[in-house]
């Protein structure tokens, strides 16, 4: 951030305003550097987008307006003549800064809907007399200068590069934005070092899997390398290197950018060098990431759960321990998220391990939920994991092996892994109900379990979301799409509320308008009778009644803790040394969290460390 | 936080579970002493209401259940024994820390439905069917073993308190939980040193003005002293010392807590003190602050701009740098929020100060907008600035004073500052809307100026809300009071959205209900038309029309910033040396903004700065 109108508190991004902030943002560009990259660092002004919240200043907009996505109160104000003198001033000051912190690439940043420069190439926010309004030379005017002061400060020995959003996918329906986006390129063609393109806003640039293929930002940037000399970078969640390469080789871009693909594995491009194709931890496009981003905390990756705990807990993402004594043995029950990463963790740390699962194929709950509507990616996280175990001859894997209390304690572990998931409630205990539903024990009653399992009812379904997350949308899909005439009905003033966290809201909503979903927010269902329901307003508590073939509750979730507390039973009476449990069996999460569970599982084993 | 599972993050709450956090907590319990005071520590365990953001640990809860209040996709787990003999481990241990630390009185914290210690008590949550739950002995265990805990681990030399919140007024129908409420202080009457009463949750126990009284939770918290030997401590937005007093003398409480009105007032004990009634700045019961805590960032005060910029900017709330040369002049121009604490602190600082006001009253907005429904106490912003002035000899005011530019170069001072204001548009450009709604010019549109000038619509009026905080339910209040049978229509998800972060939302909501104004969330008002206006809803894009006799739209503000430019104009010209603008003529925003910018004004003239 170039300046304290700037301000995207409580998001702690880094300020570069004033000289104190020079030297830790020089230990970050050496850092990058030292092992022969370059540094790059990305200056921004985010214009009406940030709500002051911080240092308290009013924002800055072309034209008066409420803060972009924020609802504090407070409007950007119209910065003026002398306010564009500054801002070209406080660009120039911070480019200086950059380059004296040691940053080779200074970028001009005109993405996301969160900055002024882009605030000003839009005819929406942009609605001055002056001359830097009203015709399209009016409105590249201050990305022109911008770019021209950078390049005079800092471009005898830095590149600058411009990351541009070419497109603003929230209005489809208006070609203006996509004409405009051409036409700044060609206005500019080779003013910038670097073209960094991609789409804004956010939920259409880093798109998760479940509403975007790999590359799905080409048909928008293609024309970039036609239209200038410089090299072009852009990003689509590239997490093959075929589909890296195949967009090189054809002339989409000269730079693959891929920062979800290198939370998951920052080792990615050095996997890629050496031909370690097979040992990739491909990003799911799950978008854990973002919602860690856009509830303000730390990053989370459902891939690598090392992720964001380099630093809090000294996790690697390649690198564990090494074992104590690697002819311990340690059993793992359960063969999911967690099982699995605790299990590759061992084997890795060298302790000779055995994963065991019930059921006749890898992944937990991933079995059933990868063959869901469109989350066939999360089961990059099984495959990754049986992957790698399958080569390491110290892990053993066994399948269709349901394990008793018993049979653990014959197996003589040193240690014994429970990780055997949780199952979905069927009796509307949820968000909002702390009892169960009158009639959810109707046989026209289903819960995630029985959609899950293939087991479908017909005819009008409603589906009632205290889950707030992906879950009663995917089953609302599936069920649409098996011909149901489905409704679906959350407690949430917004549906699957969750989702605006992993910037899948519009789409989940875009999707179930596309499939004829109703949906109904802000609903509570308070008693089910045979063809019939009672809902209840939450602003009001007014009831009305809907009928009903079927309804299916997606709401809380129980442990699947038997076993472990048998083995605990066990461990008092002096029959087993030691248990531990993790995952959805310790307590239900996202799949980010089993993960998590097992790296932690996995590392801490006898180990010395903090 | 006594532990890792107890976790608030993106909130910074401070932690005890490492000795490593002793000596910053130490520091704080210093510079709380070093005045004579005694300090304290509220030690808490959130239970299932920390959504596990920075840790990552699973929450714990008595029973399994999704968090409280945070939509994150995790389940707190049920606590077992070998936790909870944990847990009061971690209490012991966080105690004889907070001892080490220097502090004096040490805290069990049971209260504003955020603490494993109030879940344990709550059938709601706790339905155990081991010791720790079923009847009431059972489910007060935990807490009567936490207070024996700490008072044996640090009883012989601090004081041993409990946070209580004796009712949850979420269950105004449940008379169990006020019951129980009565049977926990009996059953541990003499057991803590110090019994700190409230309810919860936050939005009764730190209820704004607009819905609440002062020492609004006397009917709750009276029957405590008639059960217990020990003293009573309670909260309840106590600003005025008669309030205060009158409730030890009635013996209610023995001694009074008052948060908000410490953060309006720092030095409001002093002032008490030393009989200077008139100088206490008033807590307005806005809840700016809570707003700040809701939405992550450090707090904010409408009356005392100073809040919060102690550390960042130095600010002091009684203090000012003083004048480099008394005899400057400085002419304010508009006496509302801004205008009048930059006024205040000039004259302070010792300036000669005019501050000039084209109307008949002080106040600004505050003149008409004290006057809608439930906003009175919020003019205590004006009647405190405007006492001290009046009290000053080097400040003059002057009312019915509409000046010019001429008027203001003639006026010849050293420094100008335009305080003019803001005013509501009525073309319904807002959040939603970025251009005009079509009709908006018709007869039967109004806006917020129109209400608050008293000029009022009849029949059946839609109050359309683009602007999310208080004004369009305020009006609708407004408009249902006079008799109009009014319909609330919003874009947002919820009504007034940014009435959760003060706390007001579902008092906002239950207002509404009572007054039988009908909410429609989630709805754009697309067009308006002679006795019509369509609406679309926001999630699928459906039209639909509904028969209205009149429209008030509560959409956004421009600012009155004619005055300025003109003066600019002048500066440009040479016959004016120093002109800035504030408060809303700057961008419209809070008055917590306007305070804020008025201070800045004035801390900033001819300073040479920290």
């Amino acid at each position: 951030m170039i300046h304290q109108t700037s301000d995207h508190a409580p998001l702690p991004d880094p300020c570069f305003y004033s000289d104190s902030h020079v030297p830790q943002l020089a230990r970050v560009a050496a850092a990058v550097k030292e092992h022969g990259a370059l540094a790059g660092v990305e200056l921004a002004h985010a214009g009406a987008s940030g709500p002051a919240a911080s240092h308290r200043e009013h924002p800055l907009s072309p034209t008066a307006k409420f803060p972009h996505y924020y609802y504090n109160p407070i409007t950007a104000r119209t910065i003026d003549k002398q306010d564009i003198a500054q801002f070209r001033r406080w660009y120039r000051d911070a480019a200086v800064r950059a380059k004296s912190a040691g940053f080779d690439i200074v970028y001009v940043y005109c993405a996301h809907n969160l900055s002024l420069l882009q605030d000003f190439l839009d005819v929406k926010t942009n609605k001055r007399t002056d001359e830097y309004g009203g015709v399209f030379e009016n409105r590249v005017r201050l990305l022109r200068e911008t770019l021209s002061d950078v390049k005079d400060a800092v471009g005898d020995t830095c590149a600058v590069a411009v990351r541009f959003a070419v497109e603003d996918r929230r209005r489809a329906s208006n070609i203006t934005a996509l004409e405009d986006g051409r036409r700044v390129v060609e206005a500019l063609s080779d003013v910038p070092d670097l073209w960094d393109v991609n789409v804004s806003d956010w939920p259409w640039d880093s798109g998760s899997s479940r509403f975007f293929e790999e590359g799905q930002q080409e048909p928008f940037i293609d024309f970039v390398k036609k239209v200038t000399n410089k090299p072009v970078v852009g990003v689509g969640r590239f997490t093959s290197p075929d589909a890296m390469v195949s967009q090189i080789k054809r002339g989409v871009l000269d730079l693959i950018g891929a920062a979800r693909p290198s939370i998951a594995d920052p080792f990615l491009p050095n996997k890629i060098n050496e031909g370690r194709h097979d040992d990739i931890r491909e990003c799911i496009g799950c978008n854990a990431c973002t919602a860690e981003v856009m509830t303000y905390v730390r990053i989370r990756c459902t891939q690598n759960p090392s992720a964001g705990e380099e630093h809090t807990l000294g996790w690697h993402p390649e690198n564990v321990p090494p074992a104590d004594d690697p002819s311990k043995t340690i059993l793992v029950v359960g063969g999911g998220p967690a099982g699995l990463e605790a299990g590759h963790t061992l084997a890795k740390r060298g302790y000779q391990v055995s994963i065991a699962d019930g059921g006749s194929e890898w992944g937990g709950r991933l079995v059933r939920e990868r063959k869901m509507p469109r989350l066939s990616a999360w089961g990059r996280v099984v495959d990754y994991r049986v992957g790698q175990l399958q080569t390491m001859p110290n892990a053993n894997m066994y399948l269709n092996s349901v394990l008793t209390a018993d049979d653990v304690i014959g197996f003589e572990a040193d240690h014994v892994i429970v990780a055997t998931g949780a199952k979905w409630r069927k009796d509307g205990i949820g968000r909002n109900h702390d009892e169960p539903i009158p009639g959810a024990d109707l046989p026209h009653v289903y819960g995630p379990e029985e959609i899950l399992d293939g087991n479908l009812p017909r005819g009008e379904v409603v589906v009632y979301d205290e889950d707030y997350f992906y879950m009663a949308t995917v089953v609302a899909e599936r069920l649409a799409r098996s011909g149901c005439k489905v409704t679906y009905i959350t407690t949430a003033s917004d549906p699957a509320p969750w989702t605006i966290n992993t910037l899948e809201l519009v789409h989940v909503i875009n999707a179930m308008n596309e499939m004829g979903i109703e949906i109904v927010v802000g609903t509570s269902v308070t008693s089910i009778s045979s063809g019939n329901i009672t809902t209840s307003r939450i602003l009001t508590g007014a009831e009305s009644n809907r009928k009903v073939d079927a309804v299916v509750l997606v709401t809380g979730q129980i442990s699947d803790d038997v076993l472990y507390h048998e083995l605990i039973a066990k461990r008092e009476a002096g029959e087993i040394a030691s248990v531990e449990r993790i995952g959805d069996c310790l307590g239900p999460g996202q799949i980010a969290q089993a993960t998590k569970d097992g790296r932690k599982a996995g590392i801490e084993f006898c180990s010395t460390g903090r």
